[in-house]
């Protein structure tokens, strides 16, 4: 072996990665504890050594309980949460099923996607952006077809829409589909109730609500989605997302399937601890109160809301660039000044909306109260002088206040 | 909301997660330096802040020169090796495609597994467990049909057997098949050369010998293997793992598909930096070393290797069990005194062999001398007084210094 040239002159030399703490305050991720961030130094154990797995029925018995589930096959995905997406068809259909498909934004046209490629034949309703789906256009859809399986997105990071889940398993389940939930952005900020609403396959992300970094995929199988997967003529067309191979390393069988990602899963049990010592409701009253704060901010200052009131994912908020306001420019310089991330739109939004995300550990008084304050400063850096909307985000948290008291 | 039964009696309430500290001498994960451990305790960032874009070209740097290849799309897939191998497998085949795979252990029959589910027809070549493939049968099989591809796994680490590279390229071009490698467990500890060798596609596991924890596949696509990608009649079957959108996040373009897992690609860049920092001469060097002083010490106990001198790859050891020694005991037994982790064989070879990884930061004279000791008492433990190794093992170290003083 002689590439003396490789080793002297091509060996990259970079320095030590010393990145800036950001506000994450966009679709995801979302800020991380330092708790969490801590539990990731833990020492890396063997996939198969008792203690890890251990951590593993802990990691197990929590996503449990912020699914609002007994299902067995609960566990998280070795992947991000488009990883998730993908496991979640891949193994619900099979090559020709008929598969109806709700868009409601840029992750509902990502599931069409993965439908068409995993061989199903996607029947989409689709809603204008901003709005969700009807529930009787649901209805026709499935009964336009022979349906497999109803997919949709619960909160569309694209659009803040909330797609609201109540009746929806039984329009499913009356022509024997099976109800496939995205709580990507909503597990563990708004109530997803995977029993009481009778999902079938239900996956998150670990980078959103659940404050974890990005990188796992939590999802919870059903007893009509696992036989399902047992009674299928056609093998999962993927093996490293085939539910029926990683449930066995999951479950009591513990057969090795694939390297389980360590670190990533010392964090998620972490980011979970903290979602327990919570509770879910309160955790849900918190995203709730956080967003209502930021609503009332934004419309002091006389920005609107992409969304109707009704139809809101408190979780991630789509806020209307006001007119003349540069969008990019508003961006960099909350970043810049404030260390506060937002985004921006996406697909036929970009440019329309910023994209304001309350998750979280992100989703407190302190972050929103620092956002509209951002928000005003950088918009009147542009000669765009609004009211400032301070004081009625103040005020719906003393209205909380003297209620709670 | 009123499911206070769930708050009350069903909240999970865990402790902190407090892991040993193991000696990780299995086939991977392998040990992970606390540098690397810290690098994920960084505040984490947006996945299209600039910063973190700053990131991922540091790290595409380093995966270029650990690959020794000047491919531009060259990046750490977000999952595990195995969801390397269904990338690498997905993204140059497409369905009715033959496909020559080589099998020497369990991770090539994952091959044709996968190759099956993306609608491949593979044409198998087939060792006898702990051989490598004779080069004129792949040719053969190479002649027996159209192959689209060639694929195998470099260094296989369930029979820890090598399968050399040289001419591999040749066979699969002369036949316009695309030469496919699975370096999970070589890279960073064994010449790879993805461009000295031709490889098409190659991808690897963060957690070998690249020594990060497990959850990345770094992955590199030659021009012909792009060229192929573009020219595909059928979409990739996998959204997640499809490297054309992908690279399009990790390219220039840095257009959103999914979001990374950040704090674990800050820890492969620390990995990474480690790597460069040895070298990959002396890395390989030390592999080696390690490993003659390993076998060295084994042999000097009167135990046996699996595998033929010349077929060993030097980062996974398949030792022969002992007649008559409980191959669990004693492993259970290394690991309660010693804290030193190896495993056991896998599928045919379970019961039959250890396998003894020296991977990364656990390829170190301290381990290998710690683990002939600990595997002594052991086996001693059961009533087997074998003769010592470790005066046989220090004797290479000698030799070596002696050599390179």
């Amino acid at each position: 072996m002689s590439d003396n040239s490789l080793e002297k002159n091509q060996r990259p030399s970079f320095g030590r990665f010393d990145p800036p703490r950001r506000i994450l305050l966009g679709p995801g991720p979302s800020p991380v504890d330092d708790r969490v961030l801590n539990a990731m130094t833990a020492p890396v154990l063997g996939h198969l050594d008792p203690i890890f797995l251990q951590c593993m029925d802990d990691i197990q018995s929590m996503l449990r309980y912020v699914f609002e589930t007994e299902n067995r096959v609960t566990f998280p995905v070795s992947g991000t949460g488009s990883a998730g997406m993908e496991a979640a068809i891949v193994n619900s259909i099979e090559p020709g099923d008929d598969v109806v498909v709700c868009v409601i934004g840029v992750f509902g046209e990502r599931m069409v996607e993965i439908v068409e490629r995993a061989g199903g034949r996607p029947v989409t309703v689709r809603s204008e952006w901003g709005e969700p789906v009807d529930p009787n256009r649901i209805e026709d859809a499935l009964k336009s077809c022979k349906a497999r399986a109803l997919v949709l997105v619960h909160a569309e990071t694209s659009t803040g829409v909330l797609q609201k889940l109540d009746g929806l398993a039984d329009l499913a389940h009356s022509r024997d589909a099976l109800l496939v939930v995205d709580a990507v952005a909503s597990l563990g900020g708004i109530p997803v109730g995977v029993d009481r609403n009778h999902i079938d396959v239900c996956y998150s992300g670990s980078q959103k609500c659940l404050s974890a970094p990005p990188g796992l995929a939590p999802i919870t199988f059903s007893e009509r989605a696992v036989s399902r997967l047992r009674s299928r003529k056609t093998k999962v067309q993927s093996w490293y997302l085939d539910a029926s191979m990683v449930e066995k390393y999951w479950g009591a069988e513990r057969t090795y399937h694939h390297t389980a990602p360590i670190s990533s899963n010392y964090a998620l049990r972490e980011a979970l601890r903290l979602v327990c010592e919570d509770g879910l409701q309160a955790r849900w009253q918190r995203h709730e109160l956080n967003h209502q704060a930021l609503v009332a901010g934004l419309e002091a200052m006389g920005i609107q809301m992409l969304v109707a009131p009704e139809n809101r994912a408190n979780c991630v908020n789509a806020v209307c660039v006001p007119d003349g306001v540069d969008d990019a420019l508003v961006r960099s310089r909350l970043l810049e000044k404030t260390s506060i991330d937002i985004a921006g739109g996406l697909g036929r939004l970009k440019g329309r909306i910023w994209r304001i995300g309350l998750m979280g550990s992100g989703s407190t008084r302190e972050n929103v109260l620092l956002l509209i304050q951002g928000l005003h400063e950088a918009i009147a850096e542009q000669g765009h002088q609004l009211p400032n909307g301070f004081q009625a985000a103040e005020a719906i948290y003393e209205a909380h206040s003297a209620v709670t008291a």
